[in-house]
């Protein structure tokens, strides 16, 4: 069985290029007792993967250079040596970038049946859906009432923080880039939006948001999060899921507002999607009600061909993605 | 009764001046029922006092051009119309940079009979230990065993800090510029200084800290906070209390390490010691208590007489001062 993997072929300065990545045959492991052998179906790209590509400790290990990529993936099981799946049983995995896994069966989780596509398991009822489920309610403990503003709002995380904060009785402010996400967050619910490529980012919040917010959802860092110290009410909670200007810059934005974090009293945490998995069940019921009530829609962005993958993440970082990015084998 | 009272002539562009200040009689009101006259006896000066110099709206309001500036005092009582309080009571106020206050009687709190002389309670039992108090243990959950760094440890908060935490069996990191001042946060128990004047900060805590720190007590912002962000073990919190290396500067501090807030699930928080004023019981019960038993110490600066005021407000931008500073009138 053919096992075609992207691997590491270097580690990128600033911006990855497709030289940074190679496809080539992946050995795969005799099956053991207990293990699965997965066709994978769908693989997801996302922007936190750009961290693992520097070797730096961070939140997942880095890739190694010559090794195959991972990341999530949802695939059919083809050979089972586990009680516990059988051939044709649909998972959800971590051995992505790649047309077959084969590992122990404690690395593969069974879909669960809500009568739901599988893609969405990579998405509003996986990693980008819980990101903003758990960042929006629990890290920024937002709640009905509150001026919630959001960042990379037409993205896969943001657009599901649109539409929690929206079904929640939030007031939302959007941000994204160009005319046509704009008008899509708005379709998502969102009380206002501002294009980011047509000015300054705090001098549109100033005017969409005169009194200020209360919860700012980061996924960008930069001007966004300096535009959010600016605009903070008192006691202004901060959920900081990611700051994607500054994966590829090396971070040096400056902050001119970073000092009323005092005055505010304002709260930042970082946080990410696996620091919440005890509260899976939580998530499945509130978030499958508001797919089946028609609350909470998605797009995607859907790439075919495994060749495809290097190039849909590099299109994350210059906004090429709207909705959730994902690569279909 | 002569009221001279040190009024603010100009607005500061960066560093402050002499000439933004102007020593002139303020009339005093007319003494109301229920209204006190008290003498100042001492004046507190503080590095939060630059930000009222700006005419921006921060947690105190800012100071009015022409007017007289106002901080924390304590005086004695010449004259009551209230039946609260006689002649010869001493009183904690906020009508400070002058030397005679009146108003009305709960503008004015008597000093709690705690045998401990009266110029603490602008100290340790007043702003600058209550700032330390709440922060540490408060806003950052400080906790037994925790690595505690704390910016400015020579500075009147920052010895504070230092010496609850080691009262509290937290292991302590203090920075502080030049030997001198290294040596006393030694003295005070720190388990290892940081003297920023002699190398780059982020080196240096890498020395001391090689398994990072839990805790971050920030009274600069700047390099100091990047260290921190740097170095922050998981769930990391930092206490926001001041960043004194921006009041002056317009804070355009870029910040390489802050994308750590999320890998380290880092908790930032600002606060201020008015944010606490009903938990004043509990403070003044643990503090006066690590005095009695001689684990709180501190210096003071004192300049002496009202003309001093200005020049000691500026030495605290300068690292002119060991402690709280203090003006005695």
């Amino acid at each position: 069985m053919s096992n075609r993997a992207w691997h590491l072929a270097s580690r990128p300065q600033g911006l990855p290029t497709p030289a940074n990545f190679e496809l080539k045959e992946a050995p795969l492991p005799d099956l053991q007792d207990g293990w699965l052998k997965v066709r994978n179906d769908w693989l997801s790209v996302d922007p936190y993967m750009r961290g693992r590509m520097n070797d730096v400790k961070s939140y997942t290990p880095p890739f190694q250079i010559g090794e195959p990529m991972s990341g999530g993936a949802v695939g059919t099981v083809v050979e089972s040596r586990s009680p516990a799946f059988q051939e044709g049983d649909q998972v959800l995995h971590m051995a992505g970038w790649r047309e077959t896994a084969a590992g122990p069966a404690e690395n593969f989780n069974k879909l669960p049946p809500m009568g739901i596509a599988p893609h969405h398991f990579l998405g509003n009822l996986g990693l980008t859906g819980g990101t903003a489920y758990f960042g929006l309610l629990r890290v920024a403990a937002a709640k009905e009432g509150d001026v919630v503003f959001v960042s990379a709002a037409a993205g896969a995380v943001g657009s599901a923080v649109v539409q929690i904060a929206k079904a929640r009785g939030m007031t939302v402010i959007g941000s994204a880039g160009g005319a046509d996400k704009c008008a899509w967050v708005k379709e998502l619910g969102a009380d206002a939006t501002i294009d980011y490529k047509a000015g300054p980012v705090l001098k549109q919040l100033n005017e969409v948001a005169p009194k200020g917010i209360d919860v700012y959802f980061d996924n960008v860092g930069g001007d966004h999060l300096d535009a959010a110290f600016a605009t903070a009410r008192q006691n202004a909670r901060f959920a900081i899921c990611g700051m994607i200007d500054d994966y590829n810059s090396g971070s040096n934005h400056a902050f001119r507002y970073v000092m009323r974090i005092i005055a505010a009293r304002i709260m930042l945490k970082g946080f990410i999607y696996l620091d919440f998995l005890g509260e899976m069940g939580e998530f499945y019921r509130e978030m499958g009600g508001l797919i089946a009530a028609g609350k909470l829609t998605s797009r995607e962005t859907i790439r075919l061909g495994l060749e495809a993958a290097p190039q849909a993440f590099l299109d994350l970082f210059s906004g090429g993605n709207t909705g959730k990015m994902l690569v279909r084998l």
